[in-house]
């Protein structure tokens, strides 16, 4: 029997941007009220737009903005598009608001929505195998090909989802180790998915107060992945990442970027935080 | 017996935001006389209305002022509320302070108070399991929501807790380290448990002269912990630090953030303070 | 038989420089139009001069423009030149024009096109030595030079190439490890080769959806090496680097900088890229 | 016998405040030359008392400036004062300048004088122990106090230090090691007490040549301390740092800073420096 | 036989400082031509000064400008002097030119010329210590004074040298490693000696078309040495460092911080740079 892959098949879907803004207030003070109201609802009605995403769409292609803890940020937005072309446009889009004047780049992620499949991986692989099948041929790609299409098709919201309307977006970055002795990537593929198992696991126990996606930014960003918890309580963030840190896959193999926590803020309440109000 | 959890329990409080300015002395200092009367008067009644905390109060919710030395930041405010929410609506409201012309956030940190149940843990874990419940069973649930909801009623006062009214503050945050060989996330519980009583034991010595508040900011911001001290004699943060520096927990699993030092500044001070007078 | 040297032969082209930039929107966006134009068109004009690479060519020394996505730039400059002081020059070129007042730089690379001939090496060593002469003689010399010199003539045009018209750019810049237990640098010279040789493989398997450009960096930037690819569509960044990271020369050996993603932009549109239009 | 406490005992003196700024030469050089005059006249005056001190000091509580060679600072201000409150009103009291509008803060550091004290702790200890006394009692921590009181004594003129008068400071903060093999403060205390002796050692044989001034920051800032040497000749820093970085204490265990490099220079010559001209 | 001094003996020489600068191109042009012209007059008078030396000199004590490549710096200047109080006035004279205003520090090093004594140390060493002296002894320290006075004339000419005329200019700091188990501190003074004879063999071959100055920086900066290679080609730099990267003491034990590329500029030619030409 031939070695097998070690690298696990992933579906991908929506290219998605996160932009952090620092917020001018002093500059923004100093407009006289009728400008600010003009200002406030040129970008009241892009993000509208936005938000409910296009009206001919095969996706739900929508954008979301989040009044931000701490000084990291003011706002977040999150946009999730058909792909990185269309990403760069709606930065363009953004950059010709008025209201732009008062929004300080602070941060960004640029990612695509990534399914990670290493249980179809796995079962994959061997299906294949058995068959006779060397990794790299022709017939073996058309069988990965194969497989990947009926999953895809299966997955199809996972993969270009609607953003949650949860009220709280927590969002981080993150890698798998490549330590001198700790090294994820050259873990046996059977050890990965196991501990992935485990992984996926305690996050179901979690799946009726907290939605995630998982984005992946190899090649994008200067993190491995991304993740956004969705939760109407963020009490549940810290639980469920804690109780995730003492599993392996966690505990051992992940390194964590910078963390983002926000208030989801719906277009219609934007120009009632531009006067200093929190969803009013 | 069944394998019991490794993540022990914890009881989370009031949310609790840090924000570190730098002041604009120069911007400042070319005002007119009467308009930084206005701007001080403005922002001592928002402060005095913070530092007092709400009248129909459930819950201190206070806000304190401190004067920072070095140039990390020349301002410190710490904020406690019920929800990460209102945190956002505090620094939405001090925004739109004049004064907030002249402030440059500089830091900040965004947690949750934060009491850590290891004794209880191992003592709840162990009597559920000899009552034959299995870990995640709605049965063991039930146990550990009626112990740590019984726990918690017991310690209100110190998950919603005042701001000890002490004339120094030293703030840091911290992580316990997960490096390749000496990682706290895979030692067993009972070692932890043990470790972390024997911390607990220095920190109970020191409890005459320093006010201790843990916050917990995992999922909330970029370290697993914030530290708060509250002294009369700020000789005392670093005796009780450099003790415990040597302890195991600290010596071989602590990973330590940036050390903020601030003197008290009461609201009815600040005025003095905008004029280069510290507690006159 | 004598020691054969430890470090692989290298052949350099061009010389190569990537400047990033943030672009000032909110100044820009406060010129008349008619300044706009006649700056706009002025940019457009040097870029589609360096777009097109100088008439009399020994080598196409060409730059190209990418519209970049997330906040580390709005723009990226590759420019392929036969010196450094050519591109010294290009940078004081850039500098005169009148849009340079809205380019903040962000970010930049200074390397060289390189090859590295880990299998040309093994066998030229082998072939000199077998001949008896020893590494550093003026005859090992000479083999070495009329052995690079016939490598070179046939690499020609990967040492100096024209830029891939490829819609999407991804640029990192990366090392080899030299850790405490981990270390390139004292590998022996046959592991490195077999390490490389297999990555190369992988490298080809993606030859027809992506095309490479390594330069490399050691004593011109902080990186040992820079990495651009240049590709249609850019999921194939994300797959080639992905199963890259599980080849044992990535997985142990490579150390990572910031990723960099751009859309090509051409000089003609450019105008329309300064009006929020992305390739119109 | 007891097992006796693995934490050195410490003296401390002086609060001390390193205050690091850039000039804003662009700025200062569009003043007349009467505003010029008059804000180094108020400058200097401010500056002439800090250097002498309080008129009615009980300790020296003296200030020294600094020009600093490179770009990390133009100027370096060293304040030693009886509390921390007292650093913070010397910052107050520095923004109220006139000159504080061209200073840009850049670094600082936050620290108090310490000594200390290896052999007198294990001396105390071993003699507290052969009393039949336990670390921890009442009559233990008396002779504690008693030990500590009676060395501070004989030391009060090293705790709070007048500022030395030579050309050249060298300052530069420093950690003890916390690695995962290499850990300082696991390691016994009869080894550390060893090894700071040969440390010491070295420091005696440059006695005549560098005064050395210890500061420890744990809980006030983010290094575990501060060191500043004072020479006539800079050369006998890097002697002196060179030859210490062979010992086992700094070789082994020491991990350093950012390292600052300034000439005295006094008040009366601040006019002077202003028209860029040094210790004229 | 006495242990012998683990600390290698070095002589010093000229002190060195290297300032980058950003230069603002925006400004700059705005600027009417005959202002420009003015500026650049007063700027190139003091460079080609600096560019001579002084007319009375002992040493050469030149400066020298250089055209960056990249965005770390537009221009960088190299001063050798004979005190760092020199460097400071330097600095200051700098500070004082109207072209003072469009330059933007962005780094610099502090250090001084150093020659490291490998092989006379352990020669010196063994003599000394075959006479049966002491190390530490007044006998010693007589027998080493007389050693490096002796040593430090026949190399004078290197200890303050002219800087080299080349075109190009590579400079980088670096660090010996002080790692948990890889640390050139505590290996033995002999093999040391061996791997710094083995580095500067390879250093010797490429005498011909680099030339290499060492500064050393232990108390006056943040590395412990800087490293200026000058060359006519700049490729040279390349091959140099690559090939000295597999060698013992760099493979192992080198620790690298940023580098600079830069075109000589001289004095002469300022004007035509401050007009966007380079060497014309």
């Amino acid at each position: 029997m031939p070695e097998l892959p070690a690298v696990p098949l992933t579906l991908e879907g929506s290219a998605v941007l996160h932009q952090m803004f620092q917020f001018d207030w002093t500059k923004w003070k100093q407009l006289p009220a009728h400008e600010q109201k003009e200002i406030a609802h040129e970008a009241s009605e892009l993000f509208a737009h936005w938000e409910h995403g296009p009206a001919d769409k095969e996706h739900p292609n929508q954008s979301a903005l989040f009044s931000e803890i701490g000084h990291k940020a003011d706002l977040l937005l999150i946009h999730f598009r058909n792909t990185f072309e269309d990403l760069n446009r709606v930065e363009l889009e953004l950059a010709q608001l008025r209201l732009f004047a008062y929004l300080k780049p602070t941060h960004s992620y640029v990612s695509v929505v990534e399914l990670g499949l290493y249980e179809s991986s796995a079962k994959t692989y061997a299906a294949l195998a058995e068959k006779g099948l060397e990794p790299g041929t022709p017939e073996w790609n058309a069988g990965i090909h194969e497989a990947t299409a009926r999953i895809g098709n299966s997955l199809a919201s996972r993969l270009y989802p609607s953003i949650p309307p949860a009220k709280y977006l927590c969002f981080y970055p993150m890698d798998r180790k490549r330590g001198e002795e700790v090294n994820w990537y050259t873990e046996p593929m059977a050890d990965r998915q196991k501990m992935m198992h485990e992984h996926g696991m305690i996050g179901r126990r979690y799946a009726d107060s907290v939605r995630q996606i998982i984005t992946g930014s190899i090649g994008f960003d200067d993190w491995e992945w991304g993740v956004d918890l969705f939760a109407e309580d963020p009490l549940v963030f810290k639980k469920l990442i804690y109780e995730m840190r003492f599993d392996k896959v966690s505990a051992v193999y992940a390194s964590f970027g910078q963390f983002f926590l926000g208030v989801r803020l719906s277009a219609a309440h934007l120009s009632s935080w531009l006067h200093g109000k929190l969803g009013e």
